[in-house]
């Protein structure tokens, strides 16, 4: 007999398609899933055979989704400010990732998924490495996360040779990842990873694309029109635009997760929207390595799905959800009016639209009956937050004046995972010990 | 004898002009005053007379400072959600600070002063609001921060009539609350208050700055060029733009401090920088109530001084300094590259630069021997941010990465106000009950 569970919140922020926001319901969990949701009444709670969870003072949301990670950068936090994009991958990014050892790699994905889970981020879109994709698929797996991750694929680099190998060892080795990886927990999938135009060869990204159709229920995930410059050298290597080269090679669709996704014409829209590609928006990253502001308005407007996420810790410099939430709808604002992107589109976009971008829209995104227990529990009882009045508007609660330190408890797959703000799986001394001793090391081989 | 204290933190982050990061050092307090800061030795320890703090794990770095914080609204958080700034005025702020009772406003008050003091901010240039301003200097004055303040002037007010008083009634309360308030205590200043061109006639702005100059130490503060309807009705009003309309009846000086200032001409920047006017730089309310973003790197360049602040409550929706650090960082790089505000230049706008802008150069913004001892201690120990090896920039951890919850002591002129993360002024519950209670009756009456 499964795990049973129940949960009494103060109310509960279900991110459903009704857009419910329940008080005085109960959350009932068996196993992994959620079985009922249902008004607390006293025989209920006195009749559950499982275990009673009080938690009377917070609020329980889906579990926050981010569509692009690089967890493999967390080590390089704060070692690479103030470059551009390419100035930044050929100085710093590459360098260090070229650098990292199996240990070092196991350093760096702890220390973010450990950053990631106690923020409340529970499923993640992963852009792996060039080596040592192991590492992280066996790291995600020990920290109870939700993932897509893959193998950072590159068979070209112009900014820093050394960095990258052959096509036929990307496509071999991508394969063997695949099969071993993809669905080898319920958690775990395979998200094809070719890094961005510049490092793909066009045999590279097509016999990407064909593999992804032999691995149900995976993805592609790249990164597109970031930056300025980058766009120039597509075109100069391909004679189109990113997007329309995408297309020209039949990449793009709905499996299609685009990081970034900032400098498009209309024509690059039309495409995307057409064959509903997703668009994975990183608001911090996008402002600190000066790329530019995504239309995010005009791209909900034309109905294309758009979700968060805050890429890699050297170019944020945070993995916190509640950084990227408020960003995007503040970043906005100047340009599109005072009205748009408001705190409720915001709250979906890290949640339901999250789900629908990874292909888990019917298991995540949202707090339904039949849908993974992926629940965090937010303290919104705080001096610094706006005051439990009948006015007060829950999401803009969460998205303008919440932060990471509201996160009390967080649950995976009905499980556990961050228990009164500790993480039940990660010791937070030893994980910085660890990263130190395999930071230097790393930085020696640079 | 004053009380002394022996401070042995792991580093020392000055902001003084020698730039100074201090490690093995100790800071030596007697009364308020720093009176001596030198190499740690066991001898200095053992032979100590006073309180010996041990810190060794600890960051400390001087306390922030906000120059535009608006402490009447923050019972107002998340109520006025996605609006501009004049219907915002118009629709949610100025009806809640009408409606605002003594007791209502003490509650706004002291909400605010602890999320300030909680999260570093140790100086603050509040405007106040229309009525029972002497409740805020009373509050000001309870929370042991240091601070300029005075009521709100208007004498106009077409978006909502009710709420300003005559020119003669604002200046007579404004002159009796400065005799009264202004230097009441070692930390508590007068900052005049006319609210903004549109609500201010050109007797009062007059009047205000000759009162000005009868006190010594003070300062104005006003909002200025925030918005593109104000300044069109400015224009309509005085027939030139709203700098040059201050400059020709000669407010503008070394002691007036601009809040925002984002739409700027040419000519109205060269007035600021000879006149040596400050501006006080607020990029979360700037985006929220979809203002525009200021061209912070030009004023820079051209020797203006710029501090941030927080503004109110419900245009932001925080009171952080460490949202404004980063945001006021991030927002510039897309339009002036990522070099444009770098880390180090937001840290001393945050310190030092507000400290200049308050006229309090010689005694707060920087850890110095011979200024007040007001300090935040920070852990930086914590697995999410940039790990403590040689390479790491101490201004890109605070700035990028580090949030409210790494600030555990608060010391405000050498008395300790927040020790291990609990403030030793409010009652946290009682804060919120409090709060609650008096929102309740505000919204009823409004």
């Amino acid at each position: 007999m499964p795990d049973k569970k129940l949960i009494i919140p103060k109310e509960i922020v279900c991110s459903d398609s009704k857009r419910q926001i329940l008080k005085n319901h109960f959350i009932e969990i068996a196993g992994d899933k959620i079985v009922n949701i249902g008004i607390i009444e006293d025989s209920i709670i006195k009749n559950f055979s499982g275990q009673v969870v009080h938690a009377n003072n917070l609020t329980v949301v889906p579990g926050f989704i981010q569509t692009h990670i690089h967890l493999c950068q967390t080590l390089f936090r704060g070692l690479a400010d103030d470059l551009e994009l390419l100035d930044w991958l050929q100085l710093k990014i590459f360098p260090f990732e070229n650098a990292h050892s199996k240990s070092s790699l196991k350093a760096s994905v702890r220390l973010g998924l450990n950053e990631l889970i106690c923020g409340g981020t529970t499923t993640i879109l992963d852009m792996g490495t060039l080596r040592h994709q192991e590492v992280i698929f066996e790291e995600l797996i020990n920290s109870k996360i939700r993932a897509f991750a893959g193998k950072c694929m590159m068979d070209i680099n112009d900014l820093f040779p050394n960095f990258k190998s052959s096509t036929k060892e990307e496509i071999n080795s991508t394969y063997q990842l695949a099969k071993f990886f993809h669905k080898k927990t319920d958690k775990i999938k395979y998200g094809f990873a070719p890094r961005f135009v510049l490092s793909c060869s066009e045999d590279l990204l097509k016999e990407t694309t064909e593999m992804m159709m032999d691995f149900d229920g995976s993805l592609i995930h790249t990164h597109a029109s970031e930056n300025k410059k980058e766009i120039q050298e597509v075109r100069k290597m391909h004679g189109v635009e990113n997007i329309e080269y995408f297309n020209s090679i039949n990449m793009l669709g709905p499996k299609t997760v685009l990081a970034h996704g900032i400098h498009l014409n209309d024509n690059e829209i039309n495409i995307i929207k057409n064959k509903n590609v997703k668009i994975s928006h990183c608001p911090s990253s996008n402002l600190k390595l000066a790329s530019g502001i995504a239309n995010i308005p005009r791209y909900l407007k034309e109905g294309i799905n758009v979700s968060l996420g805050a890429d890699g810790a050297p170019c944020n410099n945070e993995l916190n959800i509640f950084t990227e939430m408020k960003l995007a709808a503040l970043i906005q604002k100047p340009f599109h009016g005072s009205t748009s992107m408001n705190a409720e589109t915001i709250f979906r976009m890290a949640t339901i639209d999250a789900a629908e971008a990874l292909g888990l829209r019917d298991e995540i995104g949202s707090i339904e009956i039949g849908k993974k227990a992926d629940l965090v529990f937010l303290n919104l009882n705080d001096s610094s937050l706006p005051l439990d009045v009948d006015e007060r508007n829950i999401y803009s609660t969460i998205v303008y004046s919440a932060s990471k330190n509201n996160v009390v408890n967080v649950m995976i797959g009905g499980e556990w995972i961050v228990k009164n703000n500790s993480s039940l799986i990660y010791d937070q001394a030893e994980l910085i010990s660890f990263g130190k001793e395999e930071l230097i090391k790393l930085i020696s081989r640079v």
